[in-house]
């Protein structure tokens, strides 16, 4: 059983549980992976603790994946690329594997980018700032390209938010024209460190969304492919 | 933080999820309902159990219900019609609040059929066979109306089995029919007691959407209400 550390947001939760579902080749129900969701919306807010200016939520994290341990999850997994900010930490005296969104999403760059070019991140202000990926993307062979100031405040943010708003398909505009200037300013793939983007990109049918990667439905797949090789 | 016995199906549960999320009148994450939520599909199949040709699945729900107690659950929801067949066996030694599928669903009934009147109830044979409802409508004054053998064979069956296969709008087609039936043949209001009906009838915005309840849909407003009356 995999205990998914959720709940930041709720929402990002449910459309990680509903990218289990759908990545699953699955003949019928028992062919689903069991899984043991913690929601849990109490959680303090990363944004203000990574910036510096509100307490950390490490501890009630450690106690939701303490919590999911206790009661059988044999792997673990954290649908928030934000909340990774801590991941070092959470592996501390994990007793199982804790399956990383950094990771899974980097497995799924390789075959779009080559080694040596730019990776783009198209994300809230919040895990740019964490720097989740960065370190990563680099060990992997890749330098790392932000979008602006400029095309943050006009595409991305709006973007993001207009999604949140139900207004897909104009955000889906807005954020298409964000990945399509890093693309234009030479990134070899994007990726979509945001739940809302993804969403976004599917609702215009974009033509960019084969050029992207989206961490929630890779860390989604890395949890079916685990599950299948473990099968406890 | 209310615990959910799910996995019956899987996609049952995720749909219960999406439907606690946007029952809730949250103005941001910290106003969702704190859920740990046991997608576990390796539960015994129900319908053979209840038919007489199958293992129970009571253990495993029992097991269930007390991971998620001993985890800090202070609620219970169990997101099936058809595993309340073992309802009665749940509550024994229960030490928290289990909100029922059919209290909820007859709460939302009150507003659409007088006491005195049909209710009819779309949903599989094993639903049906299993009397979930039955005993519970009489005694809030209702009788129970079901649709007849042509009607299963011709509307309900095909009907789930369309949305199950991606084609809703054909199968909601085939279960608006099946309401509109029952509603000819004298029900008061119409329970949809199987998950692909609701969004079989959302598909073609049928009008007749207003003369139903979705049995997880109530159910998941009664967990948002509980959470809002107790908040622990």
């Amino acid at each position: 059983m995999i205990g998914v550390l959720g709940g930041m947001g709720p929402l990002a939760t449910a459309d990680f549980f509903s990218k289990v579902l759908a990545e699953t080749p699955a003949k019928g129900d028992a062919d689903h992976v069991p899984l043991l969701i913690q929601s849990d919306p109490r959680i303090a807010p990363r944004p203000p603790a990574i910036l510096g200016n509100g307490r950390s939520p490490l501890p009630e994290l450690l106690a939701g994946r303490d919590r999911l341990i206790r009661a059988g999850a044999t792997a673990l997994a954290m649908p928030c690329n934000t909340a990774h900010f801590w991941y070092s930490e959470l592996l501390q005296d994990c007793t199982v594997p804790f399956l990383s969104i950094v990771d899974a999403s980097i497995q799924e760059l390789a075959p779009l980018a080559t080694a040596g070019s730019a990776v783009g991140i198209v994300a809230t202000r919040a895990t740019l700032a964490a720097q989740i990926f960065d370190a990563a993307l680099i060990q992997a062979g890749y330098s790392v390209m932000l979008p602006d100031e400029a095309q943050m405040g006009t595409q991305v943010l709006p973007g993001i938010e207009l999604v949140k708003a139900g207004e897909v398909a104009r955000g889906g505009r807005l954020i298409e024209a964000a990945v399509r200037a890093l693309l234009d300013q030479g990134a070899g793939a994007v990726l979509l460190a945001c739940t809302e983007t993804p969403m976004a990109l599917d609702a215009i049918q974009s033509s960019l969304r084969s050029r992207c990667v989206d961490s929630t439905a890779a860390l989604a797949r890395a949890c079916v492919a685990w599950w299948r090789s473990n099968q406890s």
